[in-house]
């Protein structure tokens, strides 16, 4: 049973955590780390926590934890990880971050996308990127993981055995991607009220989104070449999920039936995701509550381009499920333990 | 591990069960049973379920089931289950009857509010009625449970403490309830269309709700004189949560803190019912995916009267999560087996 | 051709007075007046408004108002009416006070509900409560019209017929409202965040709502004796609409029927009031972005008591619709000039 | 003032007619015809109509349909319009049909798509396009309009400038298309069920959606040579709104300032149509219940494209309020008049 804390108790990425580790058998939830309301209860902000958490949320104490905590999440805004992750060098502590601090390999691109200043390109190096799925093996190596972002999560699992099958061109990529609110996080805005966020859909941040450089360095990464992508953003009225509706050009006759058997052959050990029969397009609901991606795929031969949907709960693959999941990796144990659950229909 | 089978499997209340039952150590799904889809694969259906169920769903066959399973769950239409349990007799089957067959203990009652052809008195009268946290002993002996509805559910938790405290009086009690449209079930009404059902609330079926009955026989027992409620109920633009807000005459001075504190005395050994601390009430989503009610409670000087409102999941606590907390109490299970984990939030 | 003031320019109240000024032939918009962001365009804010609205908001100035406009509409929070109206005393602008300044007849409870100073005694004498079908004569001759609340409006519009024709004792009144998330206005709070608003219901300010006194003293007013009600308020995930579902003991025996053909007779000459036929109840998007208050009744005569169910949109007979009703009244114009309109629907 | 009869009375085509011409000076409604419903009144089935209509619905009778209505909208399933606008030859009346039956030019398209017999090639030729920004001139002259799809009117308004200035290029163009389900009509279906639609997107008809051909159709007549494009549409849980977010290949160098010149050029003279400035793109929300089509563009030189959102409201821009403005452009009244109202917002 190895012990572990969360860094950023509050936010939702927290929260899914405490959700998932639950129902996890080799990991106790130890410490819950919050800056901003240390020594509270955190049913006292969350009150369907009630009953499940006894000790109150605690200060960052760097020597303290050393000692305690065997794993530890940051589910932290942006910024916090690549502070104190140098500071536990010298323990052993298995370090997963859910921001975005280590997901860039340029720092320049990094301060460019996120306007604050880069994490040491040695403690970025040192990371490894955390699609479970795609880099099984450094996972399973690493000791500290840059947990993907949601969007991205979606669009590579959608995209690289498309790229990796010589389906689809590198040029010409477009990703269409739509989110439920819970992405923004817990902080009220106007851009998460609900009186302007219900019954509407609102584009965001087009052409500037940090999930773009996210999913280009992978793609690129993949395909050997430098890829760049047309990606959007819209917030949609629900909490959770999230879908990524992609559009490549095909590099090659072929069938929706022939890609279909590509992708089922290529995510074939991997059972969280899962690709559709021809003919079946996923919803976001289909994953709610879960650790899965879903695919459908359709080429359309008439404008001569393929359309992948991949949808994910953007809390669980898209955040806190895959960081347990890249846990599981790193630990020996089985992927899919404390995960392997049918998601909340209807 | 016993064998488990389910009747009426293309509902939410069977596809709930499955969702529960997949992480259940002591119980095996073995057979979904369909009349109208036999022979399909769930999954077609509820392509959530993929990869977890591998047989398709199965016409219903009494000589059959009585081999290969223990307990059966039946989450089907008014009419089915009172025809069906008959059959069984002589085998040792435990039967959990999620539909109103056997909640009302006059034939004639019944056929008054739910417009149909009563169940034989004596099979009524073996069936007991499952509200876990108020009939625990009798469950235990029980070979039959009629399971509650999801409203009487909700209203007998968060009333009876205050009935058998002698906080309220007999007489006055309002009840008003409001529920997600999961409720109302799979088949797609007018009632349920998405454009008229969205930012909108309905008030429904009102004086003539077959809940009214269901209440007013279950207070009336606790009171041991004649109950009559004002009930209504209202559908709310969600999928799941339901919650009844709860109206009653004082019957003596007392404050809204020694209510509270007789609640929490009386649910002490009831991990399911968590009372709220005064000045806090429960929202739906608290217990939202989970077989927790959670009650509030306000003693309103004013106007000489109690408020007290009761959440549930209609679909868990309303439905399959107190169905499982039965078959745990049947069966000499931890009560909590399969059930104690956190509502999904947010 | 009146000229037109609003102040309190950004909010919902004024935002809906500016949609249903546009339509209306003998008024014109001639001021925006906003406290926190004069200099700037409505439409930066609101680009639905883009086109419609040419000067920039203002920042008050009162000795101009007095030139400038005829009518003033308050769409303040509390507070700010009350310090305003009486540096306009002198000039014949008409003053309508969409905030709770003027609405409860006595100061100290103003000051225990709100919290706040009350205004002076005298300006809260002056002030007419513009419930438009309940003191249309008085709002004829008044300069300074009292908006009712949202809750207050559905309520009384609900109860005060059975009060007046002696249906229902004073007694044992219950009032469970349901409110769509607008009525918290535009600020962004953890109350109306969407993330955790959707999919929910939140009881909020039990007992503590200041729209209880507002209530009590007009149905004490209507009644001649102290009334005092139990009321509850909801959050449900919706943005406009709100019903109050109200529950009164019977004072003699009658049937629905009676009472619909008495409560279609007390508003006979009100347009828009449509109370329903026997067996219909009224949901809250039959009257969306519209002026009306659909109203249904149920006689229960197993409980003794009728169910009065009051629905209307918040933002327009609950705020900005009544006003302007108000303002037809105070001027002698059609009733219904610029609201005869058809609610928004599906 | 000009008599007006809708086919189709029931469905949320025939409702928003109806709400539209309430406030319009030259049109009267004088006719419902329902096949289904005839003799029955529209407020039995949409209570939020009770006082406005007084007539119950009728059935269809060509030769008084001649006698009494000048102008006869169509809002009726496919394969209707066809049938009956043939019949009325002779007659003076303008025919605006809100069905697909007229918009492919080729019959043996309409057949591919649609699944069903086309209309006489004859009379779609005599049929006018109701594109209102775009065709002006032939609306004029028109007797016979066929009324666009909802997202084509989106997606055309939203390319056309870019196509017509040389923009973009005429392949590689991709349409991601969002709706609320109001789009999908009032029948009750598996996919408009609320349980399942609600925190849901679906992606739907992926390929072989009959909106493909009409965005084409119109396209290559602007460009002159054969344009296809990648077309998605996704279902999202709203009820009224619609974006096409679309992505063209630049034709070359520009700027997002000086393509929004070009755009607010092209629709100078249109006042439905409102393009943003820089930085600012449009939600569905801000064009609620309005005839406005609000654009957003973004010039993304890392993937050579512009990204732009066009958002309408399907019922009236995409339906219902577009059959207006053409009905006023062949009568010769203000293009805006009964239009010209403020979106509903929140």
């Amino acid at each position: 049973m190895k012990n572990v804390g969360i860094i950023g108790g509050t936010g939702y990425g927290a929260i899914e955590l405490i959700r998932l580790l639950q129902t996890h058998e080799h990991m106790q939830l130890k410490k819950i780390i919050s800056h901003s309301q240390h020594g509270e209860q955190i049913a006292a902000i969350y009150p369907h926590l009630t009953d499940f958490i006894e000790d109150p949320m605690q200060e960052l104490q760097i020597e303290s934890l050393k000692d305690e905590v065997d794993i530890l999440f940051f589910a932290t805004p942006a910024g916090i990880a690549k502070e104190i992750i140098p500071q536990l060098a010298g323990s052993t502590i298995q370090c997963i971050d859910l921001s975005g601090d280590l997901r860039l390999g340029s720092p320049s691109e990094y301060e460019y996308w996120y306007g604050k200043k880069a994490a040491p390109k040695q403690l970025i190096d040192k990371a490894v990127y955390g699609l479970s799925e795609i880099y099984p093996e450094q996972i399973k190596q690493a000791t500290i993981i840059s947990n993907p972002g949601c969007f991205p999560t979606s669009a590579l699992l959608g995209l690289i055995p498309a790229l990796e099958k010589k389906v689809i061109l590198e040029s010409g990529i477009v990703i269409d991607g739509k989110t439920g609110v819970s992405g923004a996080g817990r902080t009220p805005t106007a851009m998460t009220h609900y009186s302007e966020t219900n019954e509407n859909i609102k584009p965001y941040k087009i052409g500037k989104h940090q999930h773009i450089p996210e999913i280009e360095q992978y793609l690129t990464a993949q395909a050997k070449e430098p890829i760049t992508v047309a990606f959007t953003t819209h917030l949609v009225p629900m909490t959770r999920g999230l879908i990524c509706t992609m559009y490549g050009q095909l590099a090659k006759e072929t069938s929706t039936e022939e890609v279909i058997k590509q992708y089922q052959s290529f995510y074939e050990n991997h059972p969280f995701v899962r690709v559709r029969e021809e003919g079946s397009f996923p919803t976001t609901k289909d994953v709610y509550a879960s650790n899965y991606c879903d695919i459908g795929i359709h080429v359309d031969q008439r404008s001569n381009r393929i359309i992948i949907a991949s949808v994910i709960d953007n809390l669980v693959k898209g955040a806190a499920g895959q960081a347990i999941q890249n846990v599981n990796l790193m630990n020996g144990w089985e992927e899919t333990h404390g995960l392997h659950t049918i998601p909340v229909y209807p």
